[in-house]
């Protein structure tokens, strides 16, 4: 085990940015990766599973994969998985074949809050590194929610609240993964958790193109090949979006923010989360001055918002955190 | 009868600033206001009534006032009245007494409909300037659904949509005017009306101060001295938000538009507005460039929504065309 790191989860439903965002997480020095949990979004948990499970063998991650949420917790907005983003297998349709290694036979609910034991029981605590909808914590939370004293914090990828002039891509005010679950979130951000929001405000700030992939095949080697070649797919989907062949670095946001929070501005302010109507998944937060009719918000813990980043210092710290595996001293 | 003039329906809840408005509409020379309905909201549908009376006969108006609804279609945000913000009486408490003129027996939404059939008789079209919530449009569009091709233009003060940094005043993302009756908004926005919607995207830039109302008192005679006597009560509960003396000059931002469209700067998009949960009452727009999984926005016509506007030039009109009652050119 690496000294002097943090103990991180990761929690996802891999996906094209998800798998980079992973890689980020493997290739970080600062990072004790302990296990991946998965769920639905961007393709089925059987998928999403798979995936994961594929780049743990062919990257050689040594954590396990442990399978999570199938379905939301109650209503979310739209059906079906985005096969038009992700691909039909989640990772743009780059085929790694059937892993040979199995996921774990505990759920991953529970190993959330078995991890977070473990934490504890090293005297460390546990951070989760969220990049889908936020269905496995809130079910860890139910499970158990004395976990909320061993987890650091949870860093969600997720959401939209206006800032930089960016609102939702699956609705006008809803963002994907907080929409793939909105009554899930709203139970994490109203609970007790240490939670920082890195939405659409600050991940469409922060894009790639075709030179920062080739200088990723460079630098990172069989990483950087892999990387290409899954966002082949992800870049024609956004090239259709705004005829512009650059995407978003959504997850791996989440991670920089992990590694580096001060390349992020945020504000402090109670989130809640619409669970109905047109506008259902919308991230909402209160305000610091004005009292309102509403007390929808009152009584509810602070978040971190990101507001703001350092797109090309994000930039940066993956193409050097990546370029460690080109350098095989992962 | 003036003669070049704009046919115009006022639809209120009168309201400190709502009066402001109706002066300023009173005193616009190219404006013949045929009419004032009335409704709850910033008081009881008694109160607004009975103010809007009050105003009529105190300036010497000449224009019969039409009584509206006394609740919302169906669910709105909050309950009550806002007495801290527009007094118990509706008018910041300043008493003009029991007003010796009566409203109509025909009720409000009754007078959109008999008035848009006046216009096209007299080969024109109905301008209706709303500055409360939208239940007595909504009401005459299920009375008669063809008055909207003798309708000119709906400029309504209401909505929110997080520009220039201004989000909700009764939630983080609601708007009070629209909050009394989200579904009535809905069905106005939905419909083939020709919409402007001047919200706090834009009142919130239009603020006045003690030094504006001076002048006002200077150059307008009674009549500035009436809106100084009933701003006391905004000015202070403004104050309590903010801690500077001055406001917005919400309602009359409306007026501005009907009078001088080039001082705003607007976009074009479907609007909606959520009708239930914690977002009750938000405005929502859509998007020009992306599709998304939702499709609540799809078939919608869109409606003019004011993000930008030249706060110093709508003072100097409402000085200039106030400027009038001093002179007694009304």
């Amino acid at each position: 085990m690496k000294s002097n790191t943090r103990s991180v989860l990761f929690d996802t439903d891999i996906g094209i940015d998800d798998a980079m965002a992973l890689l980020f997480l493997h290739y970080a020095p600062e990072i004790q990766l302990l296990g991946i949990t998965t769920r639905f979004g961007n393709a089925s948990v059987e998928d999403t599973t798979r995936n994961a499970l594929n780049v743990v063998e062919h990257f050689k991650l040594k954590v396990p994969v442990f399978r999570g949420a199938a379905r939301p917790l109650a209503a979310r907005l739209g059906e079906g998985f985005p096969a038009h983003v992700h691909g039909n297998n989640g990772l743009g349709d780059v085929d790694l074949g059937e892993p040979s290694l199995k996921y774990e036979t505990m759920n991953a609910a529970q190993a959330i809050v078995d991890n977070s034991a473990l934490c504890r029981e090293q005297g460390k605590r546990l951070s989760i590194v969220a990049v889908g909808g936020l269905t496995n914590i809130a079910h860890a939370l139910a499970l158990d929610g004395l976990i909320i004293k061993d987890i650091e914090e949870v860093i969600v990828m997720g959401g939209a609240f206006g800032y930089n002039g960016h609102r939702g891509n699956v609705s006008p005010v809803a963002e994907a993964n907080i929409a793939s679950d909105p009554l899930a979130a709203d139970i994490v951000f109203s609970s007790d958790l240490t939670t920082t929001i890195v939405g659409l405000d600050v991940t469409h700030e922060v894009t790639v193109d075709e030179a920062f992939l080739e200088l990723l095949v460079k630098q990172a080697g069989e990483a950087g090949q892999f990387i290409r070649d899954i966002m082949r797919f992800y870049l024609e989907f956004y090239f259709g979006i705004n005829q512009r062949r650059e995407c978003p670095l959504h997850d791996s946001c989440a991670v920089a923010y992990l590694l580096q929070p001060d390349l992020f501005s945020t504000i402090k302010n109670p989130v809640r989360v619409v669970t109905e109507g047109i506008a259902i998944g919308q991230t909402i937060h209160s305000d610091d001055i004005r009292r309102f009719v509403s007390k929808e918000w009152e009584n509810i813990p602070n978040s971190n918002v990101c507001i703001g980043v350092d797109a090309d210092a994000v930039l940066k710290l993956y193409q050097a955190t990546l370029a460690r595996a080109g350098s095989s001293c992962s």
